[in-house]
């Protein structure tokens, strides 16, 4: 559920390693609950190989569609590193050094040690902004509405902070929880008539197993608080009946 | 890096839970490693809510570009699970009780039990052939080259292994790997060098920092083993000719 056509975005997950299942992504979790702080809701993730007319395809899709779009991965200093090439040819823009991305590793590295590879991560599409590192050297970039984030997780929750300022956010999305100590399916009919109350909320029943005995999380999440306080007291009373 | 165009497949992840950051996906890193012993990629991953006309698009889009498509979550007896429905339709088959579902659920639940939800765990596309839960009672299923899994990861590893026989695999892919201690900036412009002589080869490379110390994870990948032993061999004299 979007609770605002405006305040959406996509994420676009760069990387083989994803795909072969060596890595498991954990950047979208961290990037999702930061916009969903912010009142953007994440309307659809796509995970793709490093392969170029697959990203851009994929990223001249995206950018259409929504608000924002986040990439992750691909802008180090290696072979297999061939995003930022890719979003300059998705943009139509030229690829080359930018100047103010040159001069940070310019700085960061000696002198005998700044190499091509190293050379390279200051390549970025013509008019990229940058985005910077405070922990490494290399800084990400944002083109129009898209911003290009490393791969390595905590360089991406450091780097994402500097892009509150940017972006035009909506109302946060507030999300209430509660556990429910039945299995899901017990409780399904009642839950699906509470959800017929609150259009605007979206309710989602998440089942787990925890030391062989089963449950279910009942997540409410919303713009509205007092709309959402008002079904999460529903909720608790229909488990309440439900348990007794 | 698709090795073979034949055994390619696709993930498409259904469920709001995962869009808003409040779980992280297991499900792809588990399939896509069991995918890539039997010889079959994972080219694409998708991840969308809960939306009839999403998941219905999505679907369409990925059936007829991959070989096979396997969807997560959306199976179980609450109002937010619509997976199965949407299934039906996008492929444009009746949806309602598979017969042999509900013999099981029937059978599992004790009559007093045996609600609504639960029932609607055996409402399937017509023509749906079953894939069994050991541990719990609602089955899963495939139609045509969809196979439709639950979002429970416990469940999914279960239930994937049934579907060994059912799938046409190529070869198994091989992945190799070592551990380069110095910063892949470092050695950028040897590994492409590498990379140039097998193009049969996908050499990803990662990079870690482990107690504040900096390294490359290097991963080569295809599916002929006695040349990424080769490829191998060259890696890891670059990275003796380099720490030396």
């Amino acid at each position: 559920m979007n609770f605002s056509k405006e305040f959406t975005s996509a994420i676009l997950i760069i990387g083989n390693e994803i795909l072969s299942g060596r890595t498991v992504d954990k950047n979208t979790s961290f990037i999702a609950k930061w916009l969903g702080d912010l009142g953007i809701s994440v309307e659809e993730v796509k995970i793709i190989p490093d392969k170029e007319d697959v990203i851009i395809s994929s990223l001249n899709e995206l950018r259409k569609k929504y608000q924002y779009v986040f990439t992750t991965g691909g802008i180090g200093p290696t072979h297999d590193d061939i995003t930022s090439e890719s979003v300059a040819k998705a943009f139509g823009k030229k690829y080359g050094y930018n100047k103010e991305a040159y001069a940070i590793l310019e700085k960061y590295y000696a002198k005998s040690e700044f190499n091509e590879g190293r050379k390279k991560m200051a390549r970025m599409p013509e008019g990229a902004i940058l985005i910077y590192n405070k922990e490494g050297s290399a800084p990400a970039f944002s083109v129009e509405n898209v911003f290009v984030l490393p791969g390595i997780p905590s360089y991406v929750e450091l780097m994402l902070p500097q892009l509150k300022e940017v972006l035009v956010s909506g109302k946060k999305i507030v999300s209430l929880s509660c556990d429910a100590k039945v299995r899901e399916s017990a409780i399904a009919v009642e839950l699906s008539n509470i959800q017929d109350k609150y259009p605007d909320i979206d309710i989602g029943s998440y089942p787990y197993s925890k030391e062989g005995s089963f449950g279910t999380m009942l997540v409410m999440r919303g713009v509205d608080e007092a709309k959402i306080l008002r079904c999460k007291q529903q909720i608790d009373l229909m488990i309440k009946n439900f348990i007794k």
